[in-house]
């Protein structure tokens, strides 16, 4: 993360004035959501992957600021929404909009944010515009699909892992794939290189999701995770390991797992199945799993032309991203 | 309208073909109550004024086709989140898509029907594709303004008849500015004819929405106006006429006012509320504000450089609908 604070500093300075003008607008109620979840933090990592797309054709990184900042509002947006569908209280230890305000003013000033999304990609020119609006859409109405797949997956018994996979890529990987590729279309690159960034970050956000579904499960230290451990299998949630386990357990396997899902006693539930994961060997076949989306997202990268030096520190970046969550 | 039945036909077979492709995507729980809503028929006034914007010029109206199916996007997205903040059970006597399916859909298909309503505009080559969206932009962020403006009426007391012009001015009235502008847009028009074909449809947008609130008071005939007469005033909502009153009211009128507002006997109340409309000659001067913006709106109409005889047609289709809502 160290080689990138520079370009993190470029951008916290870009929101930084962002949200400066939105004490001034009114309603306050449409305004004051969006300038407080974009006070809560984060990695950033979206807007960072548009800024280090840019430079990595040693063009300014600057030209993709406002992409950044556009990649980042619009992921914002999603966590509005998304927290009212969910009905979370919390989002980062804070409360969530639809709890600290309510749920209509969550609803309205989350479609401004998305409208400003796409307002602050008016600061590119015709064709570029055209073309980064163009991704956005596409990326936007997938991140939407991923999200009501995962809420259907609740409901619905014939699950796969392929499916999981789809669902996964469109609610969290492409927006990391399009990240990228609006960094590489504000530095003026070819179609080929444009496409093999997307398909490095697509892989990429598959890979973070799987390693968040395993540590969701194996972690060894809930605070260095961030969440509680077991919340996932706590939620009946159909993740690459439940859906793994399900694929490939014996008949007795199947009735213990089916019976784990509906035991209220939660320290059993956890224990009980991830004593049929480690039976099912399912961390190691997630991790190949990762590993397997990872490798196909280097191969993508090593086929950019870009900056040697800069590919091999953005490849440094995405496996310490990787392993720092292990 | 008979004189539009053309542009009519031309837009609700292009919405035809849109929603045909709705059939095919998945997950069908974003998708099926698009195509619910967009079923429910209606005016279809904002994509018309877009199709005969462009056709004022002298152009093919299919150019502006996808200008009307965004427009026409963007306010059924609208009327999807707007139900849920309203808690609003029936919109055309059929259920909403909040209680159809339930809120989380609402959102969720909402937020994909404001990416498809900016999607439909990827048809139009760069520069003019910019213009649009800009313009789109900027209304959509007003349209939300103005419906949380509308929602902090409800609970603000220093309300005057400046602010809610305002208000209507943003939540119903620029849309149909944009509508036209959009149509003028395609017709690659110049600038000054876009500018004064928006700010007449701005302000026959205002004469609607006063007229609206007019009839919502003294319609005689509840089925020919589709509502209930006395809607806005057992609803305590801050309209013009209410604000009006408010202004010019002397002590006991105030009082009377302050009164009738908390009165449980809805019959009592919308009487008593009435008679101090009427004392105050209330519906005049709300036919009065009306008939200015009328005005304003013809000005501008005047100013720009079309046909003559389309815009002689234009003028009488907006006083038609005017008068056939009184």
């Amino acid at each position: 993360m160290d080689n990138y604070q520079s370009l993190l500093d470029l951008f916290l300075n870009h929101l930084e004035t962002y949200r400066k003008n939105l004490d001034s607008r009114s309603p306050k109620e449409l305004y004051e959501p969006e300038n407080y979840i974009l006070s809560l933090g984060g990695k950033r990592l979206r807007p960072l992957l548009a800024l280090i797309a840019c430079d990595l054709f040693d063009k300014e990184p600057k030209l993709a600021l406002n992409s950044a900042l556009s990649v980042e509002l619009f992921h914002n947006f999603s966590l509005i929404h998304d927290d009212i569908l969910d009905a979370a209280p919390l989002r980062r230890n804070k409360e969530t909009v639809h709890v600290k305000w309510n749920t209509n003013i969550a609803i309205l000033s989350g479609d401004v944010m998305l409208i400003k999304a796409k307002q602050a990609l008016e600061h590119y020119d015709f064709k570029e515009f055209k073309k980064l609006n163009t991704l956005f859409n596409k990326t936007a109405i997938e991140v939407c699909e991923g999200q009501q797949n995962d809420m259907n997956f609740e409901s619905q018994d014939n699950i796969h892992v392929t499916n999981y996979i789809d669902m996964i890529t469109n609610k969290t990987a492409v927006l990391l794939g399009c990240s990228l590729k609006m960094g590489a279309i504000n530095a003026n690159t070819k179609d080929e290189d444009q496409n093999n960034l997307y398909a490095f970050g697509k892989h990429l956000g598959i890979a973070f999701q799987l390693m968040d579904d395993l540590l969701d499960a194996f972690a060894s230290d809930s605070k260095k995770f961030g969440k509680q451990i077991g919340g996932d299998i706590i939620a009946n949630k159909k993740t690459f390991l439940f859906l793994k386990a399900q694929e490939l357990a014996n008949e007795k396997q199947q009735k213990a797992l089916a019976k784990f899902m509906k035991t209220k006693d939660l320290i059993k539930k956890v224990e009980g199945i991830l004593n049929i994961y480690n039976e099912l060997d399912i961390k190691k076949l997630c991790q190949q799993e990762a590993d397997l989306h990872t490798l196909q997202a280097i191969d993508y990268l090593n086929k950019v032309n870009a900056n040697v030096s800069k590919k091999e520190a953005l490849k440094k970046y995405a496996k310490e991203l990787l392993h720092r969550q292990a």
